[in-house]
């Protein structure tokens, strides 16, 4: 063993230099130990829809099963969602579901998944409740068994046990894994930074990390969201001080809009309004769900008579009120949208209310952002973002804390996950700055397999099963493809026209008039000399053609034509469809 | 005048304070002046599409004709332009079209404006060739005589002198302007940024503009763009430093993108290149027709033997080669997504280059790019883009560098431009931070108009015209409205579905079957069942109507029956067009 521990690391750089005869000590491999496979359905080569299953002969389990938010050329999908077809195939091993902690993209999908499988579901406290939530929602509330489980628990399933490790996030009760298997120790970082001031019930077992670090790590799967982003992510509790900044200066009431599952930042602005004695108000759907569950489980400490209904706000002076509420990503129904359109039932917004977005567009967001917060400047807010304030701070490590993280486990091998591939490389770029040679370190994606040979050895099995994007479209799962997809983008660009037409089956002449029916191609009002001379042109048209013309040879001379006639005096390619009726 | 120039500084702020005096003393308004309009048609509200007119009784000119590319909700539109009703309606005033630079939000509507309005054109070096090119592409090019111009020149066009003022921008031969009316200066910064150590042929006044601001400048208008921006933008020339760094590290070829418009930085692309025994190719049709313009007009200095063609670099080692190419903002048909796509005729990523994405995404280009750039990773290719290293930089004025134009200009009143209207508020907020009061801070948006009076005094006159997108749709300009928009959009959700359906008129029976064909709806071969169900749904629906049934009272029962169906089983909106022929 002890040249493929060497191989791992190159002995010039320094981290990985010190531990290598603790390593090759530590290591008592089982000779009849059997192999493991690690496979992402979700989460490597993406943001989002995060997903894996770690195996043996014996026991498959699954780590996570989240969603992912269409990009823009999904066009009207709602969700996108892990392609279960490897899981479906080894149903009879799947004994476990771990939940690392409760946002969409690691929840999302479980509605989806338990229709095909029916395990424990092991989970902290709140994502346990966010997962009820969700499954209520589904009305399947009864198809779920959760177990609680926290910091330092231990859970055995087969030849693997799960050990909870508290992790730092912008979500409460974020977890870690150790995951001692026959062959060695697997880290999964779930999503991380590293905070040393961290805001209510968070906080990263930075000690336990590096306890089992001076263990023999395998395996270290690890965030890789922020790789690209170098420094360290600040800590959450610096926005604390531009809350408070912006409390004090604003002249009437603040408006504050964050994620509704970041309790930390909500639990910061109920902090700064107590101070300077104003109420809070929470409006939107999903930030009154979240802080509900919060205060039931107890998440949030609020002060005494802070909290006021939404209806009462008018009751109070202007600066004496916090209005706390959905729509940070411009999301058209949210309460903010709703407020910068002036349709909000219970809030107007005036001139000198000040609004503070507590978050950064999600990329793909930002014309959505900027467009609710030019609304809210025009009906005279101030209206404060970053990098004009520094009010909102990342959940995820950037480059300084990867490498701690790399630095206290110390892995014999390295697997980035969680991002796109070019996140997935920037991780793995670290690793070898730190030392771990590049044949340790592993970058695969969706549906590839991680081999964990009985000899410890690894290697990549690409493609063990297809990491499709899986497509949730009101309620349809699955059945809208690439071929309806790229109908829409046609759609979407210059819409449709119908050519409908009578046919005189007999004489082989057609009975007049044509009809053409359009949408989204041009403003018909407007449009009568172009679609009179359309009309005239596919009359000519089917002159040509006499009895006995089949209804295939009809379309494909109306559709051509039509195409022809069209492009030349619109430059526009609308989809064409001929709707011929024999007669 | 003592108490009005007063009015307009709040005195305890400093760089206001000394000049009042000065002001006041230089300022002489002759009795018999003539009210002044300024009136942006575009780039008030948004990033593009810049284009202002200035008037007084008898002379109007324009500055700028721009473009702005479509957000993503303006489906199928190719550009958009101003809304040219207000030039029309004054048509016999103007005078003169006054360009600040080349780039395409300033240049790029000129196509059209002149066929509304053919006045001379005044322009610099550059912008006058890429104007004339653009021209050549819309076959237009004799509709234009275009005045070059340079740094220093002036010119007189009834009562307004403008003179010219080199500015720093990312584009070469961008100019600032000062206009001398009979009511005072008024300076138009056009887009800048203040660079000490400039890259090619640029440089920024900044004594000429001081020294003007020692006379009496009535208003200021000045670039917003970069206004939420904290601190200074980096010179261009700290590029030339990473760029070195990574050619030295780069084992195989490197393949630099960047605007094509951007010469300084393809100049330390070529400088480094040069300078470590590289040669350069470009490619991608834009890169190749600007940098054929700036070695035509000599704006970009290239050592012997450093450019070959690109069917040559094969004949050079991989380490000795540059490729400067267009995509930096992921465009699809871009020269490196075709490499990206292994669709470019001449270049195949190999696992060895290195690809530097020497600019960042537009707002709204991010999904794209990062597409781009995984898939690059995914060929093997190391790429690097911010903020992975400092790759890229502004052309765009900060914070700081608007408080040193203020300061040196010492405008009495401030009116920003160019920018989305977060980016007008944060830069009317500099101006009052350093002092000049509210009431002289002017925010206005496209189509209203700061109205100068001729006692100097400036108020705003809301909406004189219609500040509205235009769009261009392959050859329509302005025939896609709001209507045909809302259908692209509802067709790129849910798709459509056709009812085709015979009446019998005198019998008040369908003639079966009913004909139904949908698009980017559901994959039809699929949907077998759910077509049938619709199918005798439709026919159940028909049996209540009997003869004499109006086809308005037919298609109302089939469309309302289908669209509830289609929404239990789918919960999806297809749009719906019934298709009945009386027969």
């Amino acid at each position: 063993m002890a040249e493929d521990v060497a191989l791992g690391h190159s002995s010039e750089k320094f981290i990985f230099k010190g531990v290598l005869t603790q390593m090759v000590k530590k290591r008592s491999k089982q000779e009849d130990s059997k192999p493991i496979r690690i496979t992402p359905l979700g989460g490597c080569g993406e943001i989002g829809r995060n997903m894996m299953t770690i195996e043996d002969n014996q026991t498959m389990i699954v780590i996570d099963a989240g969603v992912m938010f269409p990009e823009h050329d999904m066009l009207g999908i709602d969700l996108v969602i892990p392609d279960f077809s490897y899981v479906r195939e080894h149903r009879e091993k799947i004994k476990a579901i771990f939940i690392t902690h409760g946002h969409e993209d690691h929840i999302g999908a479980l509605p989806f998944l338990l229709r095909e499988i029916q395990v424990p579901i092991y989970a902290t406290k709140l994502a346990e409740s966010l997962i009820m939530h969700k499954l209520e929602e589904y009305k399947m509330q009864d198809m779920a068994q959760i177990q609680i489980v926290s910091d330092g628990e231990r859970v055995q399933v087969g030849h693997f046990e799960v050990e909870f490790i508290a992790a730092n996030h912008s979500i409460p009760d974020d977890v870690a894994m150790a995951i001692r298997t026959p062959l060695g120790t697997i880290i999964h970082s779930s999503d991380f930074k590293f905070d040393y001031t961290p805001v209510g019930k968070q906080g990263s077992h930075l000690s336990r990390l590096a306890q089992i670090g001076a263990e023999d790590v395998l395996l270290l799967m690890a965030d890789s969201t922020g790789a690209a982003r170098p420094g360290s992510t600040p800590s959450e509790s610096i926005v604390q001080d531009a809350f408070e900044d912006i409390f004090r200066a604003a002249p009437g009431r603040v408006i504050i809009t964050t994620f509704a599952s970041l309790l930390a930042r909500i639990q910061q602005a109920i902090n700064v309004a107590a101070e300077l004695h104003r109420v809070v108000t929470i409006t939107g759907y999903s930030m009154k769900q979240y802080v509900g569950i919060a205060q039931e489980l107890n998440y949030l400490d609020i002060p005494k008579d802070v909290l006021v209904d939404v209806r009462e706000i008018n009751r109070y002076p202007d600066n004496q009120v916090v209005i706390i509420t959905t729509g940070s990503q411009g999301q058209p129904e949210a309460a903010l949208e709703r407020m910068a359109d002036e349709r909000h039932r219970d809030i107007q917004i005036k001139p000198n209310d000040t609004v503070v977005f507590s978050a950064t567009p999600i990329p793909g967001n930002e014309e959505d952002v900027s467009r609710v917060i030019n609304k809210l400047i025009k009906l005279g807010a101030e209206v404060i973002y970053p990098p004009l304030a520094p009010v909102h701070v990342s959940g995820h490590a950037s480059q300084e804390e990867i490498k701690l993280l790399l630095t206290l486990v110390r892995p014999q091998n390295y697997l980035p996950i969680h991002g796109e591939l070019r996140h997935l490389h920037a991780n793995a770029n670290i690793a070898q700055e730190l030392g771990l040679s590049a044949d340790h370190i592993f970058q695969i994606e969706n549906g590839d397999t991680l081999l964990i040979h009985s000899n410890g050895k690894m290697e990549i099995q690409p493609q063990s099963t297809k990491g499709e994007y899986i497509f949730v479209d009101g309620s349809g799962v699955g059945d809208i493809g690439p071929a309806v997809i790229h109908d829409r983008e046609i759609l979407s660009r210059d819409g449709f026209i119908i050519i409908g037409v009578q046919w005189d089956q007999a004489a082989g002449t057609i009975i007049p008039p044509i009809d053409l029916v359009s949408r989204g191609f041009v403003y018909l009002r407007e449009s009568a000399p172009l679609m009179q001379n359309a009309r005239n042109q596919l009359t000519a048209t089917l002159e040509q053609f006499g009895p006995g013309t089949s209804k295939r040879k009809l379309s494909e001379a109306l559709r051509k034509d039509l195409q022809r006639y069209l492009f030349k005096e619109t430059r526009r390619r609308p989809m064409i469809i001929p709707m011929i009726t024999y007669i």
